[in-house]
């Protein structure tokens, strides 16, 4: 559905919009762990987070005439942010269906790309038929968040820079671990992976209560998560895997991880202090599975994508003064 | 006194330890300002700050002989850390002289990568006697913080790295702002970029109260700051321009700007919400002078060098989750 070429055409595809993000490493902290910790920081991509790798390469491949109505997307944040800047990049409208507890970090970020924002209740409402009735009524595209092949591409876009990064510093990663809603970011970059750097084993990772990924993983077939679960990670709040993420992500990843909202603000503030990187909670999940001791690493070097740092400044400040 | 030469063999010999940062921006905030800003991530940087490529390249330098009976250094945290880094990377002892109010992060930090700390009172001892003492007795080699050629050299390698991404970017920059205290980091930038980039004005940014380079090169000779000033900026608050980095300055600056604790607070914060980066005070210095309308920019591309991002987590709480 995917392929390594498909990866490699987004690539080209979305370089005047995205840049490359660092492969960072914590020389102490290395040091005094069992394996070697690589963070590739999407927090430092355009908009705060990877979702614009996708959105791009997405909306760039619709003809002028499919954009001209402008553009639609539901998101609870991160994707939104990136849709609205790609909208203010190709001139043309945005309208962003968002819940109204979403961070007011990325409700201002999307605002200040000029995106008309439209509320809905997470639990009451259903978005994608509020941005159905809006593609609708203007004549607009909708950017779906994950399950599209142009969309898991661009994600994918990620993969090709860590085997590119991981090559620079001379290693070949044992294991990369990717946070994981709909599964786009992670099917991406498995796809990407399984071609650039085959020895190395993907996993999802999850926060409780939204661990779908893992327990289709188990089943081998798609499960959904029972309503009424929070969490900290506000961008992993998806209720199944997606119908194209989810036959990759079974072909190609080595499992999945659940991680808690203690392990995931531990993670921030390893982030915060060994190296200086805001993360959003969604953001750090899967540093949050290195640190976890979940899966067994020693002797390993590891990879983790650190995928967004939209977070609202008291939340942080909250979790990073608490000590580690 | 130092060339461009000297700067791009310092690059060479500091690759295998050093990783060139990125050069990022907000487009969001790009576009609501006057100016184009784009921000160098030195906090990104091994040990959290730009202080290991001094002293990698001064180091590496040393004979063996001279580096058998270890390192010593004097320093508020940032040179501390990178000095006691390079030190476990030569495996030689490493002592490091330090205030004892520096920052916990910059404390645990440097005895992270093992050395020893003896701890003075800002006031009331005098760290270059104390450290000469320990040389001494130790026969070890001090690491001078920044009026050293290989320190300024070593410093540069920050200026070929923004020439470089600038041609990237397609621009030249106008406008370089950097953190000042002895004035390494600031005359190795402008040393490579009259080379590189000969018509960006490049200009030094102080805390208000350590404004010694400002009004040094207001009046053509080395001023004195008066004793029992405070600042935010614990990396910065330095007593006079070094001997061999005021030269350089007074022939290649533009100028100089201060700054207060409030417009670097500020600074912290927009670090924080449009870059996602964890600026300590000093190393936001820069992002102040040029957020605070007192340069003129308009219509300029503008570079700043955010040069740190050791702060300890509830200092950064507290300055981060105020009101912008």
């Amino acid at each position: 559905m995917v392929t390594l070429n498909d990866i490699e055409a987004a690539a080209n595809r979305i370089a005047s919009a995205v840049h490359p993000t660092p492969l960072l490493e914590s020389t102490a902290l290395s040091r005094r762990s069992a394996f070697r910790l690589l963070v590739k920081a999407e927090s430092l991509q355009a908009t705060g987070s990877f979702k614009i790798r996708g959105a791009y390469n997405f909306v760039d491949q619709l003809s002028p005439e499919e954009r001209r109505g402008g553009l639609v997307a539901f998101s609870s944040g991160n994707h939104a942010q990136a849709v609205a800047a790609v909208a203010a990049r190709f001139s043309v409208q945005c309208t962003i269906v968002m819940p109204k507890d979403a961070p007011v970090a990325k409700i201002e970020g999307t605002r200040s790309h000029g995106a008309e924002i439209v509320f809905y209740h997470r639990e009451r409402e259903d978005r994608e038929i509020i941005a159905r009735r809006i593609a609708l009524e203007r004549g607009a595209a909708i950017v779906p968040p994950f399950d599209d092949p142009r969309i898991i591409a661009g994600q994918g876009t990620v993969g090709l820079e860590i085997a590119e990064e991981c090559r620079k510093f001379g290693v070949v990663p044992d294991v990369v671990l990717v946070p994981c809603s709909g599964g786009g970011l992670v099917a991406g970059i498995a796809t990407a992976l399984a071609a650039k750097s085959p020895a190395t084993k993907i996993y999802a990772v999850e926060p409780a209560g939204f661990d779908d990924t893992a327990r289709s993983l188990a089943d081998g077939e798609p499960r959904t998560n029972a309503p009424g679960a929070s969490s900290l990670c506000d961008a992993l709040m998806v209720s199944a895997p997606g119908k194209i993420t989810f036959p990759i992500n079974r072909k190609l990843l080595a499992g999945a991880v659940t991680v808690t909202d203690d392990e995931v603000a531990r993670a921030m503030r390893v982030a915060f202090a060994e190296f200086r990187l805001v993360a959003e909670p969604s953001g750090a999940a899967a540093l949050a599975a290195a640190l976890s001791g979940k899966i067994g690493l020693s002797g390993c070097t590891v990879v983790v994508v650190l995928s967004g740092g939209n977070v609202d400044a008291p939340l942080f400040a909250r979790i990073t003064a608490d000590a580690l």
